[in-house]
This record gives C-alpha cells, sequence and structure tokens, in this order.
C-alpha cells in the first residue's frame, strides 16, 4: 500500500477506531490497527472480539494493499507531528510514515493474522435520531451489572412497543428505563428485541457527535451493525431473556415529591460524606405537613450529618433508607430543573423522574 | 471554641494547610487539621511532621478553644455546602457545624494529641519576590532526585552568591540551577546556604498565589519558616554537605545550537515515542554545513524515527545519545522562544539554557 493523508483526517479516523483495541498481551495482532486501502478509501479497522470499529477515509492512494500497525504508537506518533500532508508506505509488514522533517519505520504484523470482523448481509434495520439515541443510552447503562454472574444484566435491552422503542438496563438493585420514537423501523413483521453489551453501549455513545444526524442499526440474531457517520460499530449480542422488569414498576405510590434537582443534588452530596463508611446508606425523611425533604446519615467513627430542602410533599410522612451513589447516579443522568420521587414504604422500589416523564429510573430502598 | 466564618473564606484556609496532612494509618491526628480560635483569629495548621502549614483566618468568635478533626472530610464536606455564613462549634471533642439548612457533627481527636509545629524566634530573614522564587523553584526541584540513599539529593539547595541567591538541585544524572536578586538579606555577616526538601519546595510553589507579592524566609540551623500572605510553612532542613557541582559545569563547548523551543521539543517528543523500550535514549547529531538538529531512535521490537529541524549551528559536527524525558523535563521549564545547547563530545555534559542566561540545566549524556 502506499497513499497521502491529512494529518486532520488520519488523527480522527485513528482516534475513531482506536479506543476498542485489546490489550497487547493477549494477542498482539488485536493491539494494532488494519489498514486496509481499496479504491481511493483506507478503511481503519479494530476489534477486542466483542466489539470491532470501523472508519472509512478519501485518500490518495498510489497502491492498494493491506496492514496492521500498534494503533496506540501509530496515534500517538502522528499526534506529535506537525499539520500537513503525511505519506504511509507499506515495506514488508512494517509501515513507513514520512513528511518533510520527519520519517519513521513501524514495525508492523501481517494483516493476514488480524480477526475478520463480522458483517451482516440480512436483517432488521432500524433508524434513530443520533442525539436522542446517544442520550437515552448515556442515562440507562449507567445501572447496567458489571457482575458477570447474570449475563443479560451486563447489557442494555431495546425493544420495540407500539411506536416506541424502549431502552432498558438494571442490576437487580436499581434500574432505568427512557423511551425513544424511531425514525424508521424496516421490518415490522418480526418481533425487534435485542440485549447489546454496555461496553458496546458506552462505545456507541462516544461515536456519536453533535454532527451526527441519525444511527443506522442493522440486526441479525447475534450480531448489531451500528452505522454512526464514518464509524461502523459492530458488536455481538448477549443471548439470554431480559427479566420481566415491568412488574417491578409501582403502578401508584404513597408519596409524591416534587424537589428542585439541584437542591436533592446538594444535600445528597453533603450526606453522602457520611455515608462512605456505612454503604453509602442515607435515611429520606419527607413530611406534607412541613414540605421539607430531609436525608441524614450516621456513621459512628466519622459522625453524623442531616440536610434538609424545600419540596413540594404530598401523601403519606416517609422515612426510607437508600444508597446516596445510586440517588447521586440517578440525577446526573436527569437534566430537568424538577425532578419527582414516588416512594411508597420501606419496601416497594423507589421512583425518580425528570417532570416530563419519557424516563424512570427505580432504586430498591435498604433495609434500615 | 464557638465561631462564624464564610464559607469562602473556610475553603481558603483549608486548601491550603489540606495537602500536607498525613496518611490516617500511620498517626490517626495527623489526618486531622487543628483549629485554634485566639482574639477573633481563627488558625488552622496541618502537619506531616516534615513539613508544618499554618493559615490565619479573622472570625467573628464567640468562645475560643483547640480542636482537630479530618482535615479531607471537612473540607470535601463545607464544599457541598451552599455560599453563606457558617457556625463552627465545639462539643466536646467533636465539632459542630451549621448552617441554616444544614447540621452535622465531624468527630474529632483532642488538640492536646496534635504534635507541636517549631517555631523560629531568632535567624536570617531572607525577603524574595513572590514569583522569581516560585518560577526559580519550579525550574530546579524537578530534577531533584527520588532516590533516599544520598539525602542531600533530595533537597533544593539554596546559597549566597555575592548579590545573588543562587538556587539548585541535581539527582547526579542532571542539575538544574537558577539565580536570583533577593530583595533583602537581613544578616549578611553569616554564611546563608540550606537545603530544603523537594517536598517542601512543592508545597511553597503551590502556596505562592498571582496575588503574593513577598515570600519571606527565617532561617536557623535545622528549620526553615516561609511566609507566603496568609500561609506560614514550617519545614525542617536537609543536614548534609550539597555536592561541588560548579565543577561539572563545563565552561566551553566544541559545538553551540540555537534552536526554536517548541521545534525542538517537537522533534523530542516524537523520537522518544519510540525510545520508551530503550530506557528514552535517543541519538542527537547536529551538522554545522547543514543547520540540521536530527533526533533519532532505534527500538528493534518498535521501530525506528528520524526528524530533524533548522537550527544555528557552531563549532564542531557532533552526535550524541541522550535521554529523552531528561530533554522533554528541561525544555518544560525553559520559556524562552529559543534555546541554546552547548555540547562537547560523548561524556562532557550537554548544557540547556534559555537565551537570557540566568538558568541552566545539564544533562550527562548516555553511552551510545
Amino acid at each position: 500500500m502506499k497513499l497521502q493523508i491529512t494529518k486532520e483526517n488520519l488523527i480522527k479516523a485513528l482516534g475513531a477506531v482506536s479506543r476498542v483495541v485489546g490489550n497487547r498481551s493477549t494477542l498482539p495482532v488485536l493491539a494494532n490497527v488494519l489498514l486496509h486501502v481499496k479504491s481511493n478509501k483506507l478503511f481503519f479497522s479494530a476489534t477486542n472480539l466483542e466489539i470491532g470499529i470501523s472508519y472509512v477515509s478519501g485518500v490518495k492512494a498510489e497502491e492498494e494493499g493491506r496492514l496492521t500497525v500498534p494503533a496506540k504508537l501509530f496515534l500517538e506518533y502522528i499526534s506529535t507531528l506537525p499539520e500537513g500532508v503525511i505519506s504511509l508506505e507499506s515495506v514488508k509488514n512494517n509501515l513507513k510514515i514520512t513528511t518533510s522533517k520527519n520519517e519513521s519505520t513501524i514495525n508492523g504484523i501481517s494483516a493476514d493474522e488480524f480477526p475478520s470482523i463480522p458483517t451482516i448481509s440480512k436483517g432488521i434495520e432500524v433508524v434513530l435520531d443520533a442525539n436522542e439515541f446517544k442520550k437515552a443510552l448515556s442515562q440507562v447503562v449507567l445501572v447496567a451489572s458489571y457482575d458477570d454472574s447474570r449475563p443479560v444484566l451486563g447489557g442494555v435491552y431495546i425493544y420495540q412497543e407500539e411506536d416506541d422503542l424502549m431502552i432498558v438496563a438494571t442490576d437487580s438493585y436499581r434500574l432505568a428505563e427512557k423511551s425513544i420514537k424511531p425514525i424508521r423501523i424496516e421490518d415490522k413483521s418480526q418481533e425487534l428485541k435485542f440485549i447489546i453489551p454496555s461496553r458496546s453501549a458506552q462505545e456507541i455513545i462516544k461515536s456519536i457527535d453533535d454532527e451526527t444526524k441519525e444511527v443506522k442499526i442493522l440486526l441479525d440474531d447475534s450480531q448489531a451493525v451500528f452505522t454512526i457517520g464514518s464509524v461502523e460499530i459492530v458488536s455481538r449480542l448477549i443471548d439470554g431473556k431480559f427479566p420481566d422488569y415491568r412488574q417491578l414498576i409501582p403502578s401508584n405510590s404513597e408519596t409524591v415529591i416534587r424537589v428542585n434537582g439541584k437542591s436533592l443534588l446538594s444535600i445528597t452530596k453533603t450526606a453522602s460524606l457520611f455515608a462512605r463508611e456505612s454503604g453509602g446508606s442515607v435515611n429520606i425523611s419527607a413530611d406534607p405537613k412541613t414540605n421539607l425533604l430531609k436525608i441524614a446519615s450516621t456513621t459512628s467513627q466519622v459522625g453524623v450529618s442531616s440536610s434538609e430542602t424545600k419540596a413540594e410533599i404530598n401523601g403519606e410522612e416517609i422515612n426510607i433508607s437508600l444508597n446516596s451513589r445510586y440517588i447521586l447516579d440517578a440525577l446526573s443522568v436527569i437534566s430537568s430543573q424538577e425532578v419527582v420521587l414516588n416512594i411508597t414504604g420501606k419496601v416497594t422500589p423507589c421512583l425518580i423522574k425528570p417532570d416530563d416523564g419519557s424516563y424512570l429510573h427505580l432504586i430498591m430502598p435498604l433495609r434500615s
């Protein structure tokens, strides 16, 4: 291969694919990026065997060919070069990089050793608004489980319900659900439901920038391809049945609290400092007579803390224990000025919602 | 004790002293800040036994007294509170903190257990321009040794030479020296020379902000007190004789190179990427006939790299090996547009200087 490309385009491509490169120690070629020149296009690919990312860039190619080089070194090296045109040329399995003032050769590995990234020729096609999808994934992926014992909980569950696409995750202590309206679902005859690994969801979030308009998803039984501008992410799907979570969502509640999101965030942070040595547990009480929401924590070694804020409280007086880190996580993805808490006794899940209602976040109380 | 203080002032004071607090596991009270209220002043003190920092703040005090509380928790807790006035009150050995919406008690430790920070009643007094001193310390402390086998190399050596104050550090592989003009030295009859631990130098650097005009140093045989605005840093001095480093500085050189600092930084960074697996070693060559300065590196596993830049080269053609990390360190503290390299053969130290000449940085070549 032999071609010319600007530093700017090369950095953009390597930045997009190099996040997923694997650890050098497992299989050396997984730490490499595959460069493939064909018809004045340069295809960049990287994979950690769970996720594959590809990027295509227009170039001036004198010679076609394929080669792999260490992704991180390549990106760092290009970053130190001055702006302008860079020549890339394969010399056996090595990559020669030339500018007017710099010349280097990075040792590579034959492209034949690079694992092939799966493709999907036929499947259901779904088109989504890029920013809505990004926001929805960001709002749910944070509650996916890190525990490998139940693989389905380590993913984001996406399924169709009438005209909506539901996006859900849970680690069994908390649950987040967001509904969005798809732009288009091609084959409505098939039931649309699949689970993507949370790592893939995070890559999709990172790959969507402000300029991305749409995300196209192509699905078969075991793989999904997400097309995001010049980036293509291929992810395996998690096999298994997502729990029937809807039964966990309480349909009505004894106490409804409307409170300013920033005020709730502030008093939760304050209390959480004293809750570190008790696993994050804080005590929440709300009194409809005073309209005061109070968060308290006690640790024998550290001390005690109690903070309150004004709120609109309707229904029963309550007093429950929650993990303060879970409340902080929920508030970190709710951007509305006011949030609504639905609480029913000490054992029913507590619901946190923005005031518009398309998102809900559910937290199991702690025993107190 | 019982007093009122604004959040802003409390944050400023705790921020200034809490950096030096020790690890809770060694001696619990060293993780605490000492609060001491006397005559409408609140004195904050923290120490790790090597360095002590104090800060004084004006307050409205209803009751005098002393108490210690965990510094980091106290600072984090205050940071979460809304702006405004905060009441502090001791309840036995605990600190009760109250605002209109928050109430908490942090468990403390009796002030009697807090180690006393040494004071100096009589000694030499030196006054320096704060920003000159900060810059000088920043330019030399980075070469102080982390190896404890020769304690004097783990410090910054400060001594008087005629009208100048010389500030020096070395780890025996490299050396940095900066001269500054003191504003005042009180007792000129005594020889002024002392070594402060590099950790203390770093604290002094952090404590000097843009508003600080002067730094006052008061010295006796074993301690130095640095007064920096409202902050007072007490540091032990390192006992021992600093090596006679002047003999290492070559008085003339075979090759003199003048080069743009940013260009040298850029090509050194480029080459250093390929030098990671060879301990940072890069090869520098300069040819007075072409006026090209070239930096190259080779690692069998990674590849080869060579970059060049225009320079003004006078004297002999040279070719030496240096540690690229040392060159990058030197360039990180030289702000002049042009830098001057003085090189004499493969075993004489290489000198890097800004073009104004009040600072010099010396690097021992590697065997090549």
